[in-house]
């Protein structure tokens, strides 16, 4: 066998993980050549770097998406996006990546460059550097492909503190735009559905909508990205955090015809959609106007809206004032959960 | 279903990974409580803390090991000793980590929970917070039983630069202890073999031994932990990457009789087997001996020993000095990979 990974033909081997030449020029032909940067090629097994003194946020993700290739991503695009995003969410300029692979035996190498290829394109974009890594592969039957673990550091700017703890009464609830892009892309593919309407995740880093964001509104008091569980989980989780309730307008939350359509068929609400270039935003009410007209003026903002404001309710409920006039609790969670869909 | 996690009989379930009230109820009553601290308790998608002005060291590593539970250790305090040891092979002061589960769908209950108390257990040791998490589920089949990513940052002082890019000719090769003990162990687990010798793994965090060391010769040149492929392959690599060759003394190379006597058995070479609470120190030859004494002082380190030098070799070989008095190359690898050794 040689050991130079055959990207055209070959498959990860155990080999690939023992710590030796074959897992040695793996990295060197791969990861090293697609992330190339100066810290990575210091060679050492830890980064290092210089920070001023200051805040750093710290945020960890592992992606098990299934399947790995999906409309508008992939696992590598969306490994960068959704830890770039967490250290958006925070207010903070995101810096640093690291990508832990976890390798199932017999995985295509060609589908690995694609995936590593594609991260790179994806930390360009966002303007982070991968600079620490690991290679781990496990026998057949005993992983599903790929699996990676990001973790991303950045910086918080001196004046800027987003968190749970700020999110109070009065409080406006904004979004960025439409909810329900990416779960339903990815559930449309897994259940091999033709859909007329061009159904794409929306899988992007957010850091220079949140960059155009605090630049208006310093002041900003808390935002999540609504993953897992969509707008509905994300919103309970903050209001039993905050110990508070909200109130949502049905006709505020914007979500594409084409989706809306596809939840239909599905048997599926959008408010309980995974996204993954979205983010739902809390802030004081006489800064929503300002705030939500620099989210419209940006690209990734541009159906932003405002959809509702944090209430005071002991019983933290999530209230949503539906189309046609009535209230209804929006829960946790209605049916059955989506498993692997970041 | 009761959305509770029932440690004594249940298992992991889909659900646990949705995004929803189980999986937040599964965090609260799991993994914040082992692993409470300030920064966790914010509820934040990330954490967020002061830096000093400086350089910062940032290192990864999945974890795979098979079995979960072996003599000396399990996955979690493996999981928190080898990125706590990466942290430290920069000398740097390892300060927080970050914690990444991807489980398997009917994993028990009780077994995570003990992992996790053992993460805890491990990360209170080594002084370090686990101040952020992420937990994925997988269907069954498609992971096997867990799998962590542990994220680490640390401190590095201010006169302190290791790395493999000062490695140097004429540089002293230190070892801090016994090799093997951690291969042999999970070896001899998986293989069923009972030796009359109690083999355990040497799974430990070195961060008071590299502070010992950092004290008494804060020039140190470079430390590597012999984990995956061993020493073998971590010289080999060192030997590439810093285009030197290295002599060794197989005499002054540290191995417990019962370890020697259970790779004689399983035809493997010590040289080649991994450690997880060990490192290799590369310092200037005038430094050797006040480092060996301060590495004896420590009891992480009472079998340190000088096991060769860096030599000028255009072919970076690393060659070993047999007892009998002959020489050979110590390449990579012999023999078949040893999968999922950590």
């Amino acid at each position: 066998m040689s050991l130079d990974p055959d990207f055209r033909h070959g498959c990860v081997e155990l080999i690939h993980g023992g710590g030796g030449r074959a897992m040695r020029r793996l990295i060197d032909a791969l990861f090293l050549q697609a992330f190339d940067n100066p810290l990575l090629r210091a060679g050492d097994d830890q980064a290092c770097f210089q920070v001023a003194p200051g805040r750093m946020v710290m945020t960890t993700d592992s992606h098990v998406i299934s399947p790995l290739f999906f409309p508008g991503g992939d696992i590598g695009a969306l490994a960068v996006h959704g830890t770039v995003n967490d250290v958006c969410m925070a207010g903070a300029v995101p810096l640093y990546l690291s990508a832990a692979f976890i390798l199932e035996e017999g995985f295509p190498l060609s589908d690995l460059r694609r995936i590593v290829l594609s991260m790179a394109e994806a930390a360009r974009e966002a303007g982070v550097a991968i600079v620490t890594g690991d290679t781990k592969v496990v026998e057949r039957g005993k992983g599903d492909g790929v699996f990676i673990t990001t973790t991303g550091v950045g910086r918080l700017p001196e004046n800027v503190s987003c968190s749970v703890a700020r999110v109070a009464i009065g409080d406006r609830i904004l979004v960025s735009g439409c909810l329900g892009d990416h779960g339903v892309a990815i559930l449309s593919q897994r259940e091999n559905l033709e859909f007329e309407a061009d159904l794409r995740s929306d899988s992007q880093s957010l850091h220079d909508l949140v960059a155009t964001m605090i630049a208006v509104d310093p002041g900003l008091h808390c935002m999540r990205d609504p993953t897992r569980g969509g707008l509905a989980a994300t919103l309970n989780e903050i209001a039993q955090q905050a110990q508070v309730g909200m109130r949502l307008r049905e006709n505020a939350i914007p979500v594409r015809q084409e989706v809306r359509a596809a939840c239909e068929f599905l048997g599926l609400d959008p408010l309980y959609i995974a996204n993954e270039g979205k983010l739902i935003a809390f802030c004081a009410p006489e800064q929503a106007d300002a705030l939500l007209q620099a989210m419209r003026s940006h690209p990734k903002g541009r159906d932003a809206a405002i959809i509702g404001e944090v209430i005071e309710d002991p019983r933290c409920f999530v209230r949503l004032r539906t189309g046609f006039g009535g209230e209804r609790v929006v829960d946790w969670r209605s049916g059955d959960p989506l498993p692997r869909i970041c």
